[in-house]
């Protein structure tokens, strides 16, 4: 049975996926207790092979974790990196020199051809190559040298939630294996999210005032912005509203336009330098009257129109990621629910997608 | 006076964008006559220094420009590039070691902060460092080691139309500079440009079906997709009406579930391997009854709800892009008109975006 017909015949809209949800504490604890020795080795072994340059692969959700990790790379370890245009290999047969590349391509399912085929290319043109994926037997982790398993467990929901949080943990413990830290920044994380997912009345509550909203806006900087893209992402697959995502800087070069105070802005402020780098970009809102909902500090939710408070004290910025999507899947889910849709049937999707 | 000043004093609406469109031939002609003997330059001293990888930066309307350089540089050069995610550098002080990359920021004015001290932070950690800018006197271009000035004349309008084909052909040639081509598949371009802005009544008419749009979804493959970007861009930041742009593969991993016969989607369909790669999605759309609006060959708008026929006949697909965003500036021009609105007075924009 396909997990389309399983989705379909779900009895209670968005049970599929509010299971999945509710399963991520366990997920992140899993990948600290069981998963973190094996990616610290695969990061010692890649490490010694000192790339010079990082290219991350991935579509859709696995997308937003691999920006995510490009935050990582260049932040905490000061590696040069890019998103690959993955048509140039597959459509165009571009070629490059990729020796002293690493080259990683995150995937759920690790089945789409598309990626098997430009990591084959990847590793033929000289390529260190990694699979991050939540299949061990994926042809994916097959063609990838090294793999790492994000130990999600099936995800049968179309909406992808667990294995994006079990992604972004993961490749932060790779990225600390890689400069030798010991990834203690993640070691509350399980707790802590399950605090968040503890709140979905609240959630519940702030999804009312988009139950008539026909397009909203997301914004965030620097570790926040692969969250707002991923919250666009997850609102438009699942409520079908059109979500645009822009980094703050970009917001300001023209779709700004677009905001007013019919137009809801939801702003992801990271607490650190993340967050200071948005904070002309929140004055700017403010001024213009912008419906504005923060998900970040009480702090940064008081100034605002309405929002979500993390827990961000102790939390180091480069992990909050890893809780500022909860309660943006969350809100997902409950305007869905409110607008009356099947969070767990959105029309027109398959799990693997076979783009080539 | 500034150049909101200026546009909001406009006695006609979209007096001041239409006149910087119409000035496109023009402004292509001078590039190849008096711009392509300094680029070549330029491009051969870089490709004397060898460099191994690419970085491009660059925000708004020069992003997509910039993404359109690393299609280029990956397919015709087989670099690997990526784009800069900006804040990593200017928010985060992150200091990857750039000896051997190439980094080229890309701006219309020049002038935007962020791009000046990222710039200059390339410089300092090593980067060849290359201006393209429409301001050779700007802190960009003198902050960098090399320039090249796009010669597109002052640009008085909010949404850049003219600097952003300027940005695409310089792009190019820069690129044939770098392997040594003749640049030969441009020479067309001016010709070809003003017979596609002659047929502004066509564009007038596709309009008409956009006069309620609350939404649409712009699409393409490899080639176009910057033209995707850059369209949905034109739109919001003159009409409002929320575009989103999706790489046909990425369209298929989620946002899909939002298309359906009330969602428009236009597809760039750039004849060569980028549409054919397209295909899969374009007969996906098709079979769900989307309104398909497209700009490509004759015999592709034949096969969909309407379109806008380019001469792609001996047109070489990589300089197709420097054509395919004329119909599509000119239709955000016009739905905007359609709606009451005026162009070059877009709400809260500003021409040189200070963001740090």
């Amino acid at each position: 049975m396909s997990a389309t017909t399983t989705a379909q015949r779900s009895d209670q809209p968005g049970r599929i996926m509010s299971g999945e949800m509710a399963e991520q504490p366990a997920v992140l604890r899993r990948i600290l207790d069981q998963g973190a020795p094996r990616i610290r080795e695969v990061a010692e072994r890649i490490a010694a092979r000192n790339p010079r340059f990082v290219l991350l692969t991935a579509r859709g959700t696995s997308d937003n974790a691999a920006l995510y990790a490009k935050y990582l790379l260049e932040v905490l370890l000061g590696k040069a990196c890019g998103l690959t245009s993955m048509s140039t290999t597959t459509a165009y047969g571009a070629q490059p020199d990729l020796t002293d590349v690493l080259v990683i391509t995150v995937s759920q399912s690790g089945g789409s051809p598309d990626l098997v085929a430009s990591t084959e290319a990847a590793r033929a043109a000289g390529a260190i190559t990694l699979a991050v994926t939540n299949n061990a037997d994926s042809p994916l982790a097959a063609v990838s040298e090294f793999h790492i398993d994000v130990l999600a467990g099936p995800e049968k929901a179309l909406p992808a939630t667990k294995t994006y949080t079990a992604e972004l943990l993961a490749l932060y413990l790779f990225v600390e294996g890689l400069r030798g830290g010991d990834g203690a920044a993640a070691k509350a994380l399980p707790d802590l999210a399950q605090q968040i997912l503890d709140r979905q009345d609240e959630v519940r509550q702030l999804a009312g005032r988009y139950r008539f909203a026909e397009r909203m806006v997301l914004t965030s900087r620097g570790y926040g912005y692969p969250t707002a893209k991923e919250a666009a992402l997850k609102l438009m697959e699942t409520s079908y509203i059109p979500a645009l995502s822009y980094s703050g800087a970009d917001l300001l070069h023209g779709p700004l336009a677009m905001v007013d105070n019919i137009s809801p802005v939801i702003a992801i402020v990271t607490e650190g330098k993340g967050g200071q780098a948005l904070q002309p970009v929140l004055e700017r809102l403010r001024g213009r009257g912008a419906d504005l909902v923060v998900i970040g500090s009480a702090s940064e939710v008081e100034r605002a129109s309405a929002g979500f408070a993390l827990p961000t004290d102790g939390v180091a910025e480069e992990v909050q990621p890893i809780l500022e999507i909860l309660p943006l899947q969350m809100l997902a889910y409950e305007v869905t629910i409110a607008r009356g849709q099947d969070p767990d049937a959105p029309r027109a999707l398959a799990k693997v997608t076979e783009t080539r």
